[in-house]
């Protein structure tokens, strides 16, 4: 199986990520995986939703969307329907979830931060590399509050980042772009912290399920690429900007 | 730890299918969990979506509601609200996606079966019961196809039950109840066939993100507890009706 | 003429009403009439809508469905079309109406109770079964309130309950089934109180005109049906539970 | 009780209809009943709903609404709020129910008769206005399609007309203004053709339950009224236009 | 070029505006450009919009609407389809911008004026007919607001009025009707106070983009119209009503 | 006044085209006009809206949105709401047609190109630099309909491009950018061809209606700026990508 960038089965697609990408919000990252590119901003909110108020405790949401051409031949605009996608839902209720993971939301105070993951291009493992880019642009935003002295303690609570892994013709692979995910018979996307403790596991037999020799080949993998791409983040942080 | 029924941690509550519960379905079933209780129907459609037209194969659905006092304080109803909450959408492609793994769509032909899952009575679990449910309601939908001679050979592939498990006050434990759902530490649904292969696996950690070691004994629980669902499935469905 | 269950022309169908149905709500009754089966919840909300605020009052008021395969053939979810059609929204809105004539609001306090109908089954007078059926678990939710003394003195004034009447095949029949009902020349709704008073009636011709001599006929029939109702009722509400 | 244009319990409101208020239309009639006035156009459209498609038969249809400040004080309008009303839906459902039974869809041919009853001042009444008032901007369309000889038959059975009465303060009246309908403790509101047959019968107790012997005194009121309102339709349809 | 009502170029169509065409508004005026026929209601509330709240400033927003038959074959209702179509949008946003430009918001206090404009005929310009018609409207409703003491000044700037001038085959005209309209090269509408000056230029090339000489002719035959409407519109105010 | 980049009433901010911005799209364009990104991507489906079927004729049209974070503070998605804004509805309509104009849409083929402006950052004329950017999107598409022979002429009939122009501050002021926009006292979009003509002019006075001499100085300014615009587009089109 020839892979694209010449890339072995335990191979990640080239990873960039570039801050400040834009200048209005808190947060503002281009994170691009191979020809996925997905620009996350972080936005802070002086409120939180009902269930939250006086409790103290702050929040943390993300919504996710495609421009309509990002995908190979056009997708209609979820605006333009009038309703989000199944898919929609369920991409920005994942990114979110993961992301509260990592954050104190007691030492976040009674505000809320909004992951915004728009995909200008899709070439596969959109989901986790929103997860990944709006780590980045989370980071970025509590700075802000920190610089801002609106909060007084840092409520990052371990690193974050998540890959997608699969089987494709019978191979377990990591980072699938479109055309093997496309073919896919198992799809599984992992969500881990710097701890290396599992946030979230989502795998799915598409064609044919899969055993437990499958799952530990495919946790490995997806530790592997964790790994590596939390060395990116940790350049682009790092980075003066 | 104290649980309902009292059971062990790994333990599930008492299972109780009901088949041709209403009569106008092909395939109706009442699937009891403890207090959870949910009306899966099969209904079989002489026609497919527009992306199956054509390709001489069917189509397996789902779709998933709760009356609106299924929970312990009422819920505002969808249809009220003019839209799905991401919850609902995300649980009815799962169930969906888990009932298609085990039929030969070929062998289908170009028709659809509708499963519905109604929760009457919601105490946890809602998902994975509709799974096991609406496996029989979908059998007895596939027994109506074979006896009307619209489909010649049957197109099941393999049984299939689900069931959660999660980590509750630091405890793996099998098929959680409402209140325990409600302070899990990790959450997870396991989907498997009769060959014991996964179709699904989704775990969350809600609180505290969870290790390769507790993994193991979550898909260990599962198991066995899908074995114990897949005994009740059978006597259902050997029971003349 | 032969109908359902070998009835007379002023016979009604077998009739059963089951307290405690679900145990979450403070009123859960499934009424069945003949192979209609409808789910009734009575909920109390310790709020009133808008127009309500500060005068004292309570409000009662209802919402009903239909399971997808309630029907002969799949109907589709108003959930999923996003809006109500416009027979459930006159059927709800009739349901309210019915029950709130019985209900002394300003002995209910500024509280709302929801009444959801939801038709597990629909083999014709759905909307006469569901305010049947509603009365009763709306005094179990009563009774729920003077027991935890949130009121004082029962606002309920009257009993009720509701049959359908009409025109089929130029006989004047009581409780038309599905099947009647889809051939009748004109089907009456007809609510009554146990003072033997009109609360709704509903006419509609839907082939033929009717004149006075019918309409005197259905009044007879529906009186002598809704007396035999409100004798199930009693029963059901006698019996300890 | 003084009521408006000092009317007797058994008076009408002074009516007069207006045909050919607008040009466009097949039938366009202003009626005004006391300071209610409804728009009534009738549309011929050359197709019919997908369940009347290949029957051969023809559909009339009816959709209903009032520009916002034809009450009192300004009413949001349904388009700006996205959906229908409850309300709507049930006027509109019964104007179109009642203009239906007295044309033989059969002679109308596959066509749709859209009848749109556009309220611009309302002072109670209002449906039943629409349906007197739609009655005669569909005898204009059919003169319409007779004359461009798209029939050859006038579909039309019966003539047909509408009014509301009620029990005010004690009293049983007929057709209620808007001050009397809101304080009313009954409304009824009587379609019937000019056979003296009913089409619809809609009586609500809003306060108190009414019994046999208000039943009757409201349809003879009901018949007296609709008598005279035909009298005028007939004035209004022989005047040259 | 032949045009209706045997019009030069720089001619308009005959204009009636008769006020007090319904009883219930602060204001309301029918404005008929020949065929063309309106409905402009003006409505006090006594509240303003989120944004207004707690600066002491008024708002003066307009809704526009046809009714279904307004137009030559009928037009879905947009409450029907569910929401607003951008040609109405635009419209409405046009009419409310137009109409508060020539109100001092401050002097009007924390008040709406509503100005609803229901097309009840179209014959082309019915955006510039619903701002002439609507100032009147706008004028009614302030003077309401004085004589009930509850402003006391008059926050009216100037006066207003729109007309719509185009390029019909290769001829620069003015206030064109429907038939022109849907042949016209150029369209443009233009909004003028009575001081002469510009509130709105809207000028679009359908066919064929204009130069500055076309420019020039249009707001040349523009401000002929719009002087004339003024006349119209002094008219309608100094008659007693 | 003090103007970004240090720019005389004449200037234009700095303007950068990009083409192949995204690799999926026909045309992909990322234009900067100061701080303001829009993405403009063009699409071609090979079929056209209902209305334009069996024509012969294509089809062009606009779609447009924000990011919720091109704005200062965030901005709620429109999908989120469930329906596009006003705003939103008039801008793509003006997108749409002003493109349109420059487009023989028989010479286009049957066959529709979407334009989609996705505004990354915005920071004032988000509108005019979405149809100067489009446009070059626009002839990338049609480069490549005709490299694939798809079509045989080119149906692009003229250049154009699209600025801002107002009055700020008593000063008439070409391409505002945010900060000048929310407080001018005039603002007007004009859209133009290579010869010089008008496509559309869209003037508001928002706060101080506009005479003659203003309306020329605007022409004059907006003229020369779009000829600059047209200038880096010339040269975007000519860099060999």
């Amino acid at each position: 199986m020839q892979r694209s960038y010449d890339r072995a089965a335990d191979g990640l697609r080239p990873v960039r990520i570039t801050r400040q990408f834009t200048k209005a919000p808190e947060g503002s990252v281009l994170i691009e995986v191979g020809q996925t590119r997905v620009l996350c901003t972080a936005s802070v909110e002086e409120k939180v939703p009902p269930f939250q108020k006086g409790t103290g405790k702050g929040w943390v949401t993300a919504e996710y969307a495609m421009i309509p051409r990002a995908t190979q031949t056009r997708t209609q605009r979820e605006a333009t329907k009038g309703k989000l996608t199944g898919r929609t839902m369920e991409i920005q209720r994942l990114i979110g979830r993961a992301l509260r993971s990592v954050v104190d939301l007691k030492k976040l105070g009674e505000r809320t931060i909004w992951l915004d993951c728009d995909v200008l291009q899709a070439d596969g493992g959109t989901r986790t590399a929103s997860i990944t880019g709006a780590y980045v642009a989370l980071l970025d935003a509590i700075q802000y509050l920190l610089e801002k002295k609106l909060i007084k303690t840092n409520p990052i609570m371990d690193t974050l980042a998540a890959v997608s892994v699969g089987k494709v013709l019978g191979t377990q692979v990591l980072d699938l772009d479109y055309e093997e995910d496309s073919k896919a018979e198992v799809d599984m996307n992992v969500v881990m912290t710097g701890a290396g403790k599992f946030v979230e596991i989502q795998g799915t037999a598409e064609e044919v399920p899969f055993d437990r020799a499958d799952l530990d080949v495919f946790l490995r993998l997806a530790e592997k690429g964790i790994r590596s791409l939390m060395e990116v983040q940790k350049t682009a942080i790092e980075t003066n900007s």
